[in-house]
């Protein structure tokens, strides 16, 4: 019955470890069908190497399991609140790669230094605060979600589909779960480029609202001419 | 008619790829053929695994496209700019390298730190002004390509093959599309080395005039001696 | 008599190369076999494309050898040292990584500034005391494995299972010699992170006590819940 | 005749890109063979996919073109300086590896800031002084070599196969041209680390001389243990 949307979560996960983006089990992509409110999650701690399309789990929006063996990622209530609160997103991705990590480890905001990343994201990639003591000895995983919600207050995650919990690292989301993988891609280039560029200027300041609208409104929205429209 | 420059073009870009100076779609190549008035570009927006040479586009020098079904890069006018302007180049590339483009967003050009560089650029790297809110909002892709001549005024482009952007990444050129692309191989690896260089010596000086004159000069102009001439 | 311990002593030797942990023979993993008292380790100098399961040496705990025409590595008897102690571990792995080395010859432990360290180790990764004289005139390798060892007085080698010796480079430990390999591969990737961590932001504290306990103890121990339990 | 020397010094030249030490065309390797006083050389400019034994160009000790039907590498008189006032060394190798050459870059020696390092270099790895006008204007090659020669008054090169040419790049040796090229893997990935190192550790001292004395004698000279001995 989900054979499609397995297969798509199944690919986006192999994905991760094609582009390098993980090692060993380190991460996890999944995708809602709205139309049925259910959720594919990759199974926790299964390595790429056997991650197969009839091992995704799949959950309904309170994380109840639907169909699959396996115990879904132990990260499904942070997915899951995603879904709940961003309502147009159709995929989320969470990794540890390197630079997106150490931005996040570092407790700072990725400012926009050029065009790469303006391209993508709408201004700074924004970094959630560090979570209390009781939010992380509460529900820490549905925590983890609500930290990078109450960070969006103000902010259109359409326009902005990534996002740095300080302390641990990247989670970014799509129009479905390879969209997501490709916002994790774009995001750890993005991190890795902006690393580089504070080495060589550590003051650098962040470009002008003019080039950063300019570039972000020239691929998205409806004045967007990049591409074949 | 346009076969040989569409192949060309099409190897180049792909090429691209290959090097590992582009992720995504994040980079185009360019030939020109003076002949006929008429340059050949990738198109906008397709990924590299499904390039083929029917779809590179053929323009003129004012942009109109001559024959292809997709749209040109968006970024057809800042080659067209460069093509106009430095009559002898014969390609030009764009990407967004990582260490490249770190300079680039650092606002600052790369000194002739060493051989590597003073074989292939004759000086420091140029960085251009960062481009005006007016030019950003008028003709954009055209004002990048003015911000860059702009730069080279009292400079030579065929002794510096390559110029950053301030805030956005490099552009580099050649004899044609293979030239453009080896000369933003070469800038990635020189912007890679300086980078290291400034983070193990922060206040480095540039090589001496005489160690740029004699390495650029044994490999470039009527008294070369390397290679097999 | 040795056959299995002898391949997946190799097999653990091969991934160190695979993993592109080591270059040349910058690397060894031994395995011990508690039962009968048997170490089994890499031979010394042995190229990685020339190893195969049969040159791998057989000691026992005092190093002589038991099977084998080859020396076995010069790092056995800080191998043995740690088998003799460390009473639980199974599997030995020493190698040069770039970057868990440079946190060596730094001669800084790693501060724990994420959930990526967290998963792992359970705090900052230690580093020993610089050996004195004495006992780098002494008996090297077998001092080497002391001050490991006097490193985690009121450490549990089980709950930390790596260690850099200063001005040496690494040493980790798990349940066998693919264990080990295992908990190299995370500590390149940890001191990777938190090198590009102090990087973005110098004075970076490490995370919380709580969210240490909880990433730690939510993968190790009787209240552990990742995974497929 | 030299079939044998060339095939050595072609596949070593080979090794060279096949390692990522090299870039385009950027290093070459040379043997000797001191019993009938010729030296087999990399040709020009020749790119890596292209080279054959055949290419290799066949000098004496005075430069002078005795088989082959390309042009030595421009290098040329400065392997040959080496070569003939380093009488125990057997091939020599250039490149342009990014960290070892930011070293060369910055101007500063590599300090010996581990184990890693003792293993291979005894010491600090010795830059060059910065070659004057004059130096630079006349003989180029031959008096490149002049310099590193001049910067070993006191050293042993068998004991220190590498030097840095100061705003130019390394250039190693050993027994034959596989044993330059293993120099320069081994420099390349101690330079990367160094760099790491006082990265997190600025002003990081050099080990001990007793730690530096223990792992370069333990693998060279009439006491090591290290290997098959």
């Amino acid at each position: 019955m989900y054979e499609g949307i397995r297969e798509e979560v199944c690919r986006a996960n192999l994905e991760l470890n094609e582009r390098k983006l993980v090692i060993s089990t380190w991460g996890n992509v999944s995708q809602i069908d709205r139309s049925i409110g259910v959720v594919a999650i990759k199974p926790s701690g299964v390595p790429y190497e056997k991650l197969t399309p009839d091992l995704i789990v799949i959950v309904d929006l309170e994380g109840r399991v639907l169909e699959g063996e396996l115990n879904p990622s132990s990260d499904t209530p942070t997915h899951l609140e995603l879904y709940r609160r961003f309502e147009l997103i159709g995929g989320v991705c969470h990794t540890h790669c390197p630079w997106a990590t150490a931005w996040a480890q570092a407790h700072r905001g990725i400012p926009c230094f050029g065009t790469t990343h303006a391209d993508y994201f709408y201004g700074e990639i924004p970094v959630t605060d560090r979570m209390t003591n009781e939010e992380i000895r509460g529900e820490y995983e549905l925590n983890t979600g609500r930290v990078m919600v109450r960070r969006f207050s103000g902010l259109d995650p359409m326009q902005m589909p990534a996002v740095l919990v300080a302390g641990h690292g990247p989670f970014t989301w799509g129009e479905d779960a390879a969209g997501a993988v490709e916002a994790m891609l774009t995001l750890e280039e993005v991190a890795k480029i902006a690393a580089a560029t504070i080495g060589i200027s550590p003051q650098q300041p962040p470009i002008s609202q003019a080039l950063l609208d300019k570039h972000y409104l020239r691929k998205h929205g409806k004045n967007a001419y990049y591409g074949q429209r």
